[in-house]
């Protein structure tokens, strides 16, 4: 490129160098499973594969891919591999990275509906879209008071309501009373909630974490949360914001939605729902009962981006009450000022979020739900509970494991029982299994903790995995095990 | 598709529908200047063109592609259009859009370093690349305290440097003491730092918003500053935040960095500089000197997504106390722990931040440094501050117009002067001007207010901008500035 003749964004060059791109990452999808699925690289490797410095002058794409397919590579983790079954998933498809580079493509900033309206505009219709296969109640959408809205992450989604509800409350019982207010969940609730009262003033002793066990499957007790907010209500605080999850992170737990709203009804807390995983099973009839309650909820999220098909990031919030937002979020400097926000005709998701700019992020949901259609993205949920339930099959035909909750979607949470059940000797050897098998590379799961048992979280829903994906995976967790229960009885 | 056998992630499928993707966005910046810049659909227009409910069957891609272009483009404002100069620009450059679709491709979730290692430690090269670029003092880079982080917006980075001073300074007077704290800014500061506030609890009134005027070009004044510091400790109030701005979005005024710094310093409060907009200029070393005084700087933000050509989003943040932020922002699950973390031999970037999730982002900014290179970049700037300074002259030919403030960048403030000089009808001509300009769909230009006079911003810095898009555009302002002077003059 000529010194002062650069053409950042010439029609041209992006085909060409796109193409490129397109048949790089094709060629990728083609090759994924030769990696090892967790990358086996040490801390700080990359340091000495770069440079220390930016370069003075411009270098080829082939030069750049090529790093990438020597330096960045071995340090990616592959979420898209088909031997992925750690954490959570984090769905990629065609439809879903169209959209990706359409959004990127185009490049607006969709802060105020000025600035785009179709941004604006595409991301209610398809949040309603959305919002009506999940059969949410009505006043979610956005034909009334309410409405649905893309968030980053489900941190983000719970963050804004959360100040939402403190801020209502402020209202109501005064400013200075921040100190009396109390947040609600129990111990298996997401961490994002805790960061959400560390960013939102919260003292953490105004969070209750009540506490669950195998009796409710780790599922909120009403009993323990009426009791709670008594005490509280006697002790002069403010019962505030109630957060109930829908399938947890830990082992898919199901709170009890509809014995919990009344309770946050009738002592006037904001009820969140947490559906990040759980959320894209309930597009299908078989599994919409597990948000049965939600009518009792003021605000609904779910990620599109875990299980539904939308690359990250795509986590959908919706509110009754599109208002409580705005009266908490929105600022309204001069230089954003415009005749249609002005007049109210128009929605400014700026002040629904925490940052001012937005990308144009509908456009992977409306693609992946026109290039899929909702028979194929209920046949597709199905076909990985379908393959969790036939891991879980698999280790019960093996003694030497136990399921340890009842799989309800296509997470699987069990261990291996240690012989003579000793707790400690139990934990430390499903530790091992664990690094044992993710040092193979050649799948990747990840752990939690239930009542003090370390136990290992087989989580099905890469879009690559297949029937025998899960079945390698096993023989994998086999071998392993075979291997470590051999060397701890020679021992 | 068949029903029951969706493929969603076949690499063929993609490799098919991703060329044709290429070409639909390469078509449309060969086709960009056709379209009006700013849309000119009226509020709810999109609502009757597209159905209620998401369709039961597959689509074509081609069929999306036709309703994109026939629904959905008349609805976007071309931020990439060589004839917008709203705002501040949002660059697109083949580079950036290169790592755009290798980022979505991948679509890893970097929250911590176990999730994809390359993520992380790419980020940290690429920071310190970009801040050396920037000759930022080193206790800003990842080899001290300190270090970078790619957040999604100044409104997030200005967040999450409030939360850590928050929390420092409530470590140090207990944490009771939120009322107490007082953040010192200029009416000139984005609003991002209001909203910042209101997400952190602090009041209102413990919000400083120092009066500029035209005497310091709307820079923040150290002796206003220093008196209101006094003011506030004598009142036994705690200063605890001050953010500066290099390069404001209503008029890219430049607060003195050095002087602020010291009253900083000296009050003990944390100091963070914003330069969201003119942060990418400083690569030259012309206008390196706007940010001398970032030495004194706890934090130091850019958007290389606003002016250098990374496409959006990607705001870069450096603290020298890298552990300020951690201390704020981390939760640590069981589900999320891992060696390599536990050992604290690697930076999980999740705790630098609000949101858990993370995009592989540092991909796009090292695609544009490698495939640009520092020279060319440089030349960038340069260009668009020179397109600027040639827009300046013509204002400055044409007598019935005036510049209101030194232009120092690539943005121009100005405006019609009123006949008669009468203020209210200043007013109303310049919004009225603006109005005229923006309906053309020629260009899209944006305003402000300064000292009460409604100033038109023309904003140089959208990656297809030559001098002949510049010429035509002040041909337009003139055209419809006639236009209005003669209907009133009629009048």
């Amino acid at each position: 490129m000529e010194s002062g003749r650069l053409k950042p964004m010439d029609a041209e060059q992006l085909r060409e160098n796109a193409h490129k791109m397109v048949d790089f990452i094709a060629d990728y999808y083609k090759s994924i499973e030769n990696f090892p699925v967790l990358s086996q690289v040490q801390p700080g490797y990359l340091h000495k594969l770069i440079p220390d410095c930016a370069p003075n002058h411009p270098e080829s794409l082939q030069t750049v891919l090529d790093d990438i397919q020597a330096k960045i590579l071995p340090g990616v983790t592959h979420w898209q591999s088909p031997n992925y079954f750690a954490y959570y998933p984090s769905n990629s498809s065609v439809a879903g990275f169209l959209g990706e580079m359409l959004s990127a493509g185009l490049n607006i900033v969709g802060f105020s509906w000025i600035t785009s309206p179709a941004a604006t505009e595409l991301e209610m219709i398809v949040l309603d879209w959305l919002g009506k296969l999940l059969k949410l109640p009505s006043d979610f959408l956005s034909t009334g008071e309410g409405g649905g809205v893309i968030q980053g992450t489900a941190s983000e989604a719970v963050l804004v309501v959360l100040l939402a509800a403190r801020d209502k409350a402020l209202k109501r019982v005064g400013k200075n009373a921040l100190e009396k207010l109390v947040v609600y969940s129990s111990d298996q609730t997401h961490s994002a909630l805790q960061k959400a009262c560390q960013i939102g003033g919260i003292h953490p002793e105004s969070f209750r974490v009540l506490k669950t066990d195998c009796s409710t499957n780790y599922s909120l007790s009403p009993d323990l949360l009426a009791e709670s907010v008594s005490r509280d209500l006697a002790a002069g605080l403010i019962p505030f914001f109630l957060c109930a999850t829908v399938g947890t992170t830990s082992s898919t737990a199901v709170d009890p939605l509809p014995a919990l709203g009344k309770i946050a009804k009738s002592s006037g807390m904001w009820f969140h729902v947490d559906a990040a995983y759980a959320g894209s099973a309930c597009i299908c009839p078989e599994y919409r009962q597990y948000i049965d309650g939600v009518e009792e909820a003021d605000s609904f999220n779910m990620n599109a981006h875990k299980w539904l098909l939308t690359n990250f990031d795509c986590s959908a919030l919706w509110v009754k009450d599109r208002n409580a937002l705005i009266q908490s979020l929105s600022t309204n400097p001069e230089f954003l000022k415009n005749k249609a926000s002005q007049a109210n005709m128009v929605v400014d998701y700026k002040d629904w979020q925490i940052p001012l700019g937005r990308r144009f992020r509908s456009l992977k949901l409306w693609m992946v739900l026109r290039l899929y259609g909702l028979e194929n993205l209920q046949c597709y949920i199905r076909n990985h509970i379908q393959l969790a339930k036939h891991f879980e099959e698999l280790v019960g035909q093996d003694s030497r494991f136990e399921v340890v909750t009842p799989r309800i979607f296509s997470l699987v949470c069990f261990h291996l029982v240690p012989p003579g059940n000793e707790e400690d000797y139990g934990n430390k050897l499903n530790h091992d299994l664990l690094d044992a098998v993710n040092s193979t590379g050649k799948i990747f799961i990840s752990h939690t903790v239930l009542s003090g048992k370390y136990i290992l979280r087989f989580a099905v829903g890469a879009p690559l995995t297949e029937e025998r994906h899960v079945n390698a995976a096993w023989k994998v967790l086999q071998d392993e095990a075979s291997a470590l229960l051999a060397r701890d009885s020679v021992q």
